[in-house]
């Protein structure tokens, strides 16, 4: 029979690829780590009307992994985190100690068109300060995601962060006559630029009401870069940013809004220097959405950043690191059948010592054993066949020079360590 | 409005939940890396064919959140790994290099009735061993698990990992004239042995063909737990368990079969010692699994272990330990708005110098900010207010003594590392 096919959209991670992915999460874990944040992680089902409260109509609608389970209730594959975070924090808000620093990495899924950066299933990292509003704890999480980019190795010509506020778009709405409920409408329109043609864009704006000038007026807004200069919290958020050692990250953008309902102040997005459509990570403020899901009200800032888009900038800029698995400190090869069990005990006697130890489980030519060894990337072999046990001894080879030596079986803890110790300096 | 509920039979994990649950990975990641397994992760949807085809009756049609996607292919959220390391090695099972040592740690899903021990949305380790048919293989996995046991501090009295083979029990079948195409379903009447009384029992055995001699001679096999010295594969096992040093964990029992359909030779599970019914974990050899998914012919042994089972027989053994997420190094207070700058880029330097630093996100009393840096768990505060900014100073103090004594603001770095350093030892 032919093989069974994955499901389209979702990934195989390879021992290789997982590295990668744990190469990843070292670095979220250390950045977050660093700025006193800690570690949870919600669900991965939900039901449907958390999202439905405030997540925004494309997610929900037509992203989400939705399906009746059997007692008939509809439940949704998690498309983000920020609404299990409510939830989890609207359930303890009286007990919790505040502020609240938090960060996950973990699967999300959305069914989206699988293409280059976008599959249906992919890891996200979250990270979240509550429990406080102030253009600073704003300025925290934007200087949290500039450190994690300088870690990984993206400096500030390969990555651009974008911020902008709902309040002074708000404002800016106002000036321009659009009447506040209609605002969001707006909103969504100015997240599409990117994605639209001038004429997509302007048909778009009609639909939602804009009358011409108005049109004219938000293309004047989506162009002026220096807006934030008259916006107190903006002008705080910076200086923030530039106390904090970020500001070459960083940078003021109108056009970015965001496209989720729940946002209230700072909204930003990290893109590619080289003008990538599709953002590294996103997030912003949101002070409403704990006492919307039943909880206290509780005051939030915070982004996701998806693992594929990175992976991808990390190509981009070709700082992708040359992983592989975490090959064992010694390999043990297996002579014939009556020295196996010698073989075995060795292993296990090794272990003991504190090494990674890995045993060939079965009879095969030596050079057959050895270049198995060699493509795991395992250092040394540690040789015990009937010679050896009869003299109580035991041969090393170094598979990384091919040198052999023959050593009393007693010494081989202490050799081996030796033999390492260049090794663990690298 | 009150909060929107979970669903349930799903966890939330706060942030000291989740430390229990990176200590568990913690072990998992060193037990399977000193036997030389590298970390794989497969997708958490695949299509419920690939399930059908093997995992058993049961977990499929009972057990196995299913839903349509919008393309109307029938899609199911895991229950299980194996199928999908399968289909995984199918893919490229010519071009890899034997042994394949692998091992993985991830969610899955079964609807089941949420009671303790039993989640619907659960995380399991998966370790397995393929390319290779041995007793020795069988021998070593079963090791891995008894070295994990030891090492979160579960000993031979906690934990019993039980041993059975199915070679064997068919030939036993045989002997009691029961034909092999009604072996698999003793195999279930077997394995639901701990779940039915008497009556129960001998109503299942006549429902699936056997007469009451069969089931007197069933009664008897079950009951005999010497039949493995007269059978080689399993006389070579426990021979390899004792070479590797964990006999002491390991013994055979007949009653052990397994519900799974995939298994073909040595079966096994791990319960606590003083005899839950339900298992920490189980395995097995399964030789026609990669191929009956459409690859070459692959024999493998592998096991699954969930975390909840394992999480509640640590708390019977009185051995989980004590966690708390991890806290910052250096917590800074924020004295007031004239200050606020400066603190923020004293965070920045000490981040810069490898430091863990929280900074508190708003204007607040001095003893209510302290009071919080302390229930965190954060040994040192380093203080910069309008006077120590104006004297070249800061205050450090230390939460664990409360004692405060002030420097030259360029001591900082040095004088936190030295009050840190008793801590590092512990």
């Amino acid at each position: 029979m032919s093989a069974i096919a994955p499901v389209k959209g979702t990934r195989d991670f390879y021992p290789n690829q997982k590295a990668f992915q744990r190469w990843m999460y070292d670095h979220i874990r250390a950045v977050s780590e660093k700025f006193g944040y800690q570690e949870y992680e919600g669900p991965f089902l939900e039901r449907l009307e958390l999202y439905a409260a405030k997540s925004g109509e494309e997610l929900v609608q037509e992203q989400s992994f939705v399906f009746p389970d059997r007692g008939g209730e509809m439940i949704a594959l998690r498309p983000e985190l920020t609404p299990s975070l409510a939830r989890m924090l609207a359930t303890r808000s009286k007990s919790m100690i505040r502020p609240i620093r938090w960060w996950s990495f973990g699967p999300f899924w959305r069914y989206e068109r699988p293409q280059k950066g976008r599959s249906r299933e992919f890891f996200q990292w979250n990270i979240d300060l509550l429990g406080v509003d102030s253009p600073q704890a704003d300025a925290e999480i934007v200087v949290v995601a500039a450190a994690f980019f300088k870690a990984i190795g993206l400096t500030a010509k390969d990555v651009r962060i974008k911020v902008n506020n709902r309040r002074l778009a708000d404002q800016q709405l106002d000036k321009l006559g659009v009447p506040p409920e209609r605002h969001q409408q707006v909103f969504r329109l100015i997240d599409r630029r990117s994605k639209l043609n001038a004429k997509e864009w302007n048909t778009y704006a009609e639909e939602i009401g804009l009358d011409q000038e108005q049109i004219v007026g938000l293309e004047d807004l989506l162009n002026n870069s220096v807006a934030w200069r008259e916006f107190d919290e903006l002008k705080d958020f910076f200086d923030a940013v530039e106390q904090m050692g970020a500001s070459e990250y960083v940078e003021y953008d109108p056009i970015v809004i965001r496209g989720l309902d729940y946002y209230t102040g700072n909204v930003f997005e990290a893109y590619d220097a080289v003008g990538e459509e599709r953002a590294i990570l996103g997030g912003g403020r949101y002070d409403d959405l704990v006492a919307d899901i039943g909880g206290e009200p509780l005051p939030g800032v915070g982004f996701a950043m998806g693992d594929v888009v990175t992976g991808i900038v990390l190509d981009k800029c070709g700082v992708r690191p040359d992983l592989r698995a975490n090959p064992a400190d010694v390999f043990i090869p297996t002579f014939d059948e009556s020295s196996r069990g010698e073989a075995l005990r060795l292993a296990a006697e090794l272990r003991v010592a504190g090494l990674k130890v890995e045993w060939f489980p079965e009879i095969a030519r030596l050079p057959k054993q050895f270049k198995y060894a060699d493509q795991q990337g395992i250092p040394l072999a540690v040789i015990l066949g009937p010679d050896e046990i009869e003299l109580d001894q035991v041969a090393i080879k170094d598979l990384r020079t091919g040198t052999q030596t023959t050593i009393p079986r007693s010494k081989v803890i202490e050799r081996v360590r030796e033999l390492l110790e260049p090794r663990n300096e690298l």
